[in-house]
């Protein structure tokens, strides 16, 4: 039985993903439209890409000549977390090359960035990703979270990919590997190597979108396999009648993640990150509402419900971010001589009670009502100097505090409702399913795009593949220069360029479609039941994209 | 938006279970065979149920007119917790009802056997089924976990059931709700009161199985559900190769549904309680083979894995269960007086040091390697006074003691193997996901059956649907006189006759293919990747049964 793959692993393998119109005729090319520029800081960018600053839309169409007939080579990286449909840009690159000519090579670099670095590489044959086609997770090549930024790095690189006489890099990847890879292809033309770098938007989390990349592949079939699970908690909180649900959901950076998941199911709650930080909510705030839709649907004589959490949302309430800055200060001062002292105190008592002392008041109420398991984390910085805020766990968080709230209520003699808490944590669980019709046609979709691009000589593009909303036949296709989608933030303390974020827009058909429903959400039961990905079905099963994007791209 | 079904929903309310053509005639009745006996403990069985003890084997048969076409009037009780098919075996029951005379009646009872107890009920109309056709969860009727024990529940039963005038009544349940309906039928017949009282096997966990009954609906659908995130765990796992993967699995007094997703998914590890119990391991033996594992995976240079664990784990472990008995009885004693006096000393090693004094050596050794927090979780008693072992989250414990273990390799200057383990709990996702095709058609064939039953006057049955690894057309049905699947076990103290609870077999074929491939997937990585649960594509994807199921009927 071992290394049997199972029936549905071998049906997929067979899965051929729908090539749009664009991408399928015969004769295609790479129209270059206008230049494209950022958004803001465009003097510092242009000054910090000096070669790919300001370069033209590529576009594909048909028509003409353009590809070159010659065998190409091309090199793929995989980089940071895997999503769903990263295999099938491995193989609609692969697809695309041996199309333009038969003697074309691709390489795959492994464990990510890494293996660029380190020149680990192997060549990847028709053999080889035959296995790997609509499957899920990027095992084919293995991941890694190695930057390529520092001299010696980019000149890894360079030699590794003139060794092999690339003709393009594909770095598929989110907005920081997307930024690596317009800091790379900035390098090589600087230095007149011949190696384009493409990127391509990779994250489940869904933040690397704009207006020209609308989504990034494996976004889709993440909050779906989410979502399935989010409808059978809710199935059985209503069949228990007895829990509260707090489901915690990926996404550090924005809420992207639990806004779809929200729009799929109708969860009692589900708490938007950003809509926190823009209103400059404090962690009572929070909890108050919280409470209050519990101590209501108590009162209508439900004690159950389900409450969706973004992971990140800690490092969006102000008060939180204060109390991290002042800590940061606190524990890292003289080469994290204040981390150490703290340690060196004898019990947890006397640890919070000095650092009590040293924050300012409200930091200082901000700590002292937190859990102290929470406490104790955040007596650590990780190596930046930043408090370890990612190993706490935010729903348990919530969980303890809208206990201690309710408590509080009922020894005050108000409200005593029925508070059955269960934490879930959503995460790995989802990165890397098999990919949806979606992601896996997408994923094709981009890849063939790569390689149309690197034979087109194109260098630091994002390649993006649009129309997504529409049926398959009215995709199209080509690239964004990736100093267009960039700004500058702060990292490490210093302003640098970075592919822009996208964070969860309150004002987008999304948001207000949830912040219109979630009232009635709270307090009657709206529930919907996604039930499991499916791909052999009626394509209003199979082939729906996001609610997300049928609420931007209408 | 709000109250709208998904996409899949509608498909699934459309879809018809396949009845077996055993069912499917015009006309079928109930012959009986031979009377069954139970395996052991024959006359204290025969004394508890003078009334139902030594039944016929029920088997339903083509021919004659063995239908009575009156009206029939039954009523149904979802009891203990949700599994996907619950509600088909309701549809199945209410079609079956409605084809022996449309004016048949079928009432529901709300909130498990609490709602027989009380009175709370309602109708069961066509227009309130059929949105819950093959829908997971029990949220149609709710579902509790009273039991229906002492004689005033089972007076109020008798004379809600009378005040309704049903023909029959059919606790969907496990073991301990089997148990409950064999015990309200002898009441009801000892009483001389007309309702017959039917169980059907239900539960995720698949304990509730013998030589006639092949296994519990639900458990097919919560495998299925699991195995695919497994599956995308272990897909994870190989890309991102830095992350040990502990999984902690449904199944407190069984490990059948870890051993499933074993067989279907191939992890590195699965701890199976059943062997760990036979065996005599220790917790140290137990957490020295995990050890092992990382070590020699480690030593091939791969920092990963996947580790299944069953919830019910730590009181398999003999030590453990010898712990566990004498803290009760320290903690109990003088009515839970040792448990307040330990509550009241002053922190929390001044208790563990207490306890460490009045334990026997062996366990205070083994109370004193436990992590401080669940040495804290086992100073209290639940009302039953057994310490609340249930909340210890087996993985993290594991997590916890394979840590302190590669700490004390290193320090002795041993192997030092990598090991950035992550916890994960799969429950509440999968016991209410919407059945698969085989829990579907299962799940109605036994609600049908049960028609039949009452139809023939039967009680104390528990409806069996057989050959369910042959094609649809194969299956066979019929009933098992309740008291022939009972034996007498202790609870609370006292011998009470119960419907047996099927460990794992060691002997079985589940665990011996387990067995022996469980060394090669150890150190090779052998993972397979079940994927999302199908519905509408090939048979081998959308039908198959469990792979448990396969070996055990082959």
């Amino acid at each position: 039985m071992s290394l049997e793959a199972s029936a549905l692993q071998k049906a997929r393998v067979a899965y051929q993903p729908k090539l749009p119109k664009a991408l399928r005729q015969h004769n295609i090319r790479v129209k270059l439209g206008a230049p494209a520029y950022p958004a803001t800081q465009r003097q510092a960018l242009k000054k910090a890409f000096p070669k790919t600053y300001g370069q033209r839309v590529a576009a594909i169409v048909a028509g003409g000549d353009g590809m070159h007939r010659r065998p190409l080579r091309a090199g793929v990286v995989l980089s940071g977390g895997p999503a769903p449909g990263g295999h099938n840009v491995i193989a609609g690159l692969f697809d695309a090359l041996k199309a333009t000519h038969t003697d074309s090579k691709l390489f795959g670099f492994l464990k990510g960035p890494g293996g660029l670095i380190h020149g680990k590489l192997k060549e990847l044959t028709s053999e080889a990703i035959a296995p790997f086609r609509n499957t899920g997770g990027f095992n084919l090549l293995m991941s890694g979270r190695d930057k390529i930024e520092k001299p010696e790095h980019l000149a890894a690189c360079e030699k590794h990919l003139a060794d092999l006489d690339l003709d393009g890099l594909v770095v598929i990847g989110g907005d920081d590997s997307n930024t690596n890879a317009a800091v790379l292809a900035e390098y090589l033309r600087a230095r007149g190597a011949r190696t384009c770098v493409i990127g391509v938007p990779k994250t489940i989390d869904g933040d690397m979108k704009n207006r020209e990349i609308e989504t990034s592949f494996g976004f889709d079939t993440a909050a779906k396999t989410y979502s399935e699970l989010i409808g059978n908690v809710c199935r059985d909180a209503q069949s228990s009648v007895k829990y509260w649900h707090f489901i915690r959901l990926m996404g550090r950076a924005a809420s992207h993640i639990t806004l779809e998941c929200a729009l799929q199911t109708h969860p009692n709650v589900a708490l938007i990150s950003e809509e926190i930080q823009a209103r400059r909510m404090t962690l009572s705030q929070v909890v108050d509402g919280l409470v209050d839709v519990i101590v209501k649907r108590a009162k209508a004589g439900t004690h159950y419900g389900i409450v969706l959490v973004p992971e990140g949302l800690p490092e969006f309430v102000p008060e939180i971010k204060t109390l991290l800055g002042e800590l940061s200060v606190i524990l890292g001062k003289d080469d994290f001589a204040g981390m150490k002292y703290v340690a060196g105190l004898r019990d947890h008592n006397e640890r919070v009670q000095y650092l009590n002392n040293l924050l300012t008041d409200h930091s200082a109420r901000v700590y002292g009502q937190l859990p102290p398991d929470i406490q104790a984390v955040l007596q650590t910085l990780d190596k930046h100097g930043y408090p370890l805020l990612s190993q706490v766990e935010t729903e348990r968080l919530l969980i303890d505090l809208v206990t201690d709230k309710i408590r509080l209520l009922r020894e005050r003699g108000h409200e005593d409702p029925k508070f059955s808490p269960l934490s879930h944590f959503l995460g790995y669980e989802g990165r890397c399913g098999a990919p949806s019709n979606f992601d896996a046609d997408y994923g094709y979709a981009l890849g063939y795009t790569a390689a149309h691009l690197i034979c087109a000589g194109l260098s630091s593009y994002t390649v993006y593949v649009g129309n997504l909303t529409q049926s398959r036949d009215k995709w199209v296709a080509g690239g964004t220069p990736i100093t267009a989608i960039m700004n500058i933030e702060m990292r490490k303390g210093k302003p640098t360029p970075v592919v822009r974020k996208a964070l969860v827009d309150l004002n987008g058909g999304p948001f207000k479609t949830f912040a219109r429903e979630r009232d009635a959400w709270a307090l009657n039961d709206a529930y919907v039941f996604p039930g499991p990905m499916q791909f052999f079905g009626p394509p209003e099963i199979c082939d729906a994209p996001t609610v997300t994007m049928m609420l931007e791209r209408p």
